[in-house]
């Protein structure tokens, strides 16, 4: 009796459903400390204290009329985004102002308003592999077509030739995810100017306005310094969706936003559009507490000390069992090549040393596997005699 | 650039943008004492007290990387929805268990994921005029059409051989929505017992499961000790949307509730279709800390009484000034016939004296208007010598 579109979703998430169940049966045998699950990408940095204060505070001084009501507009509070806006213009040089920003729930929330925004049945959305998967679910929402960019396993930088040769008359929009979900990858400045360049000469040969949508939910978990670029500023037609996720670590509080610049194609009509889609899609508004939590809390920080320490512990230790990967720039992903072409039954090994894997495949990248690290040290520590064990088992 | 879908809709919404501005404006001019805004949806009682106490609790006893982190399931924390099952289960003789709740970001929210759940293109969704306006988003979201009954000006019952008509095999779904927005009329047992008798035949007919879906912000705010049947009870095929924010004055907080019962036509796999359509629309999770206060507060009311006395003083009022209305049973909405057929004539006319009300139209049932009377007791008060001069105009 569902409709048939979900029901193939269902039958995959069922899957999924029954990994989650198996990681649970196997903690109960084994005990939680003797299974090393490495498949959710749940942060396990508490929120910073601020956030707690930020709360009783507004619970104090706030009329909860107004601060459990709804907003004004469906964009969310006023001076919630002017303050957003403000943050954004003195980090990153920009000049946003509220009207540009839309308080959304979470950063998927936010994907799924800005492509029910612009996206016309057949549309197509460009993806680079790996990529998250479910892009392929909010693209299918609105009837758009997924056009897969092949993997560059040797970087996982975006492949920028195939990129432009499939470029159509129908590219509506492209997802780009840096720090990327699932590789640690973060797009270099070069490599962005280029996108540009590509994005912008084909909007001149078609005539049309292909979008960028830049999804930032992993923006502030960088290490070593290293600068990720701010696409608005590279590309007019940029709209960022962000997520106060793992920045502030509230991933189950659903608090983000999108920026629409000014300076984006048909911007006015957008933004509206933006606000409409809130609405319709029944979020109606950013949960208004968190709104104004995270105005409270924009020059707080996750601590990103902890996931630093366990990508250097799980990373070092790993490539000295011979495993091959790429060292992450950012996120809390380890994107990990297989030992065996089909990488299921490389997950299906694991498992035996209760070790939980992603199977690539679910990022469209068949032949590697993706490691989540936003798990306690003694997990990464502890895990790495059943890996030499696993590793044994391909020598 | 923006989707076909949305055009219209942009269209609209700047219309409704436009009012809120008007108003901003005579607020401005006239003091916003001054101006009698009844457009608004807004509940102005406050949380329970107890709102507070029970976020400030969790704060303090919970661990926040579970608080605020994902749910487990997306259809939201094991022991939060066992609780609403209980709580349901104790106040309806039902016997849900945590598996037939799937918690939601709001009533909005849920009804998008049971729509998106069962919808495939061209299914029917009818509705009873005059209804909440946003049904035709929702249904059109998923290529649904809405398939309207017409009105029943004298009493604002649903007109029960209409419907029975309009019933064919296309049909997925019907929603209903009772104490009602925008009437504030309370469908009866009797009312219910016959519909569930005339869909049961017409699944038999057409060899079809038709859901009930019952839309059901407002059950809690019913007058004068008035029963509102739980509609699970009268038909097997009910799917229940529920909404905290007017329960509680949580409406910006966006935490609501589906409940899926066991007895519904492919119960198992629709709870799965809802529980993979709240992650792939973005909702992911409703808002875990709301959540967990509504766990809390399962035993708590909004004071009703404050509604209840603007229902007497407005409906008093306009009845002894010669307006037609039926008195409501729920909700907070009046719903007035105007006095010239074309109603946004008689919103034109009324905004003259700073009153604000949305005309009939907006709920596919012209020639009324709306008031929604969830606002200071003196905008009551004292709006009623303006719409008697109002009334002169018509005399």
């Amino acid at each position: 009796m569902i409709s048939k579109k979900m029901e193939n979703m269902v039958a995959n998430s069922s899957a999924i459903r029954a990994m989650f169940e198996e990681g649970n049966r196997l903690a109960k045998i084994y005990g939680a400390e003797n299974v090393f699950d490495f498949s959710l990408g749940n942060p396990n940095v508490p929120a910073p204290e601020a956030v707690k204060k930020a709360i009783i505070d507004l619970l104090d001084e706030e009329d909860p009329v107004v601060l459990h009501g709804y907003t004004n507009s469906n964009a969310g509070y006023e001076d919630v985004r002017q303050a957003v806006a403000e943050s954004l213009n003195g980090r990153f040089g920009t000049s946003f102002s509220a009207n540009n920003i839309t308080m959304t729930v979470g950063a998927a929330g936010g994907l799924n308003v800005i492509l029910k925004a612009l996206l016309n049945p057949e549309d197509e959305v460009v993806v680079f592999a790996p990529y998250f998967g479910e892009y392929r679910s909010y693209v299918n929402n609105y009837d758009g077509v997924i056009v897969e960019i092949s993997p560059d396993t040797a970087t996982f930088q975006p492949k920028l030739d195939e990129f432009e040769a499939k470029i159509t008359p129908k590219t509506k929009a492209v997802i780009v995810n840096t720090p990327n979900n699932p590789t640690g990858v973060v797009y270099s400045e070069d490599t962005i100017k280029k996108m540009a360049s590509i994005m912008e000469n084909k909007q001149k040969e078609y005539g049309t306005d292909i979008y960028l949508i830049s999804d930032e939910p992993y923006r502030e978990l960088a290490y070593d310094g290293i600068e990720v670029p701010y696409l608005t500023k590279y590309y007019a037609n940029t709209v960022v969706g962000y997520s106060y996720s793992k920045s502030l670590s509230l991933p189950g509080e659903r608090i983000g936003y999108l920026v629409i610049p000014d300076e984006a194609a048909d911007s006015e009509n957008l933004i509206s559009a933006a606000n409409v889609a809130t609405r319709i899609l029944g979020f109606v508004n950013a949960p208004t507490l968190q709104q104004k939590v995270v105005k409270a809390c924009l020059n707080e920080k996750t601590d990103i000390s902890f996931y630093d320490k366990n990508r250097e512990t799980l990373y070092n230790g790993l490539k000295e069992l011979g495993f091959e990967c790429i060292k992450p720039e950012g996120a809390f992903y380890l994107f990990v090549k297989s030992p065996v072409a089909d990488e299921k039954q490389f997950c299906a090994a694991a498992k035996k040393y209760n070790i939980l894997l992603v199977p690539g495949s679910s990022f469209g990248c068949p032949g590697y596997v993706r490691m989540a690290y936003c798990v306690a040290y003694e997990t990464i520590v502890n895990s790495l005699p059943k890996f030499k064990e696993l590793a044994a088992e391909y020598k």
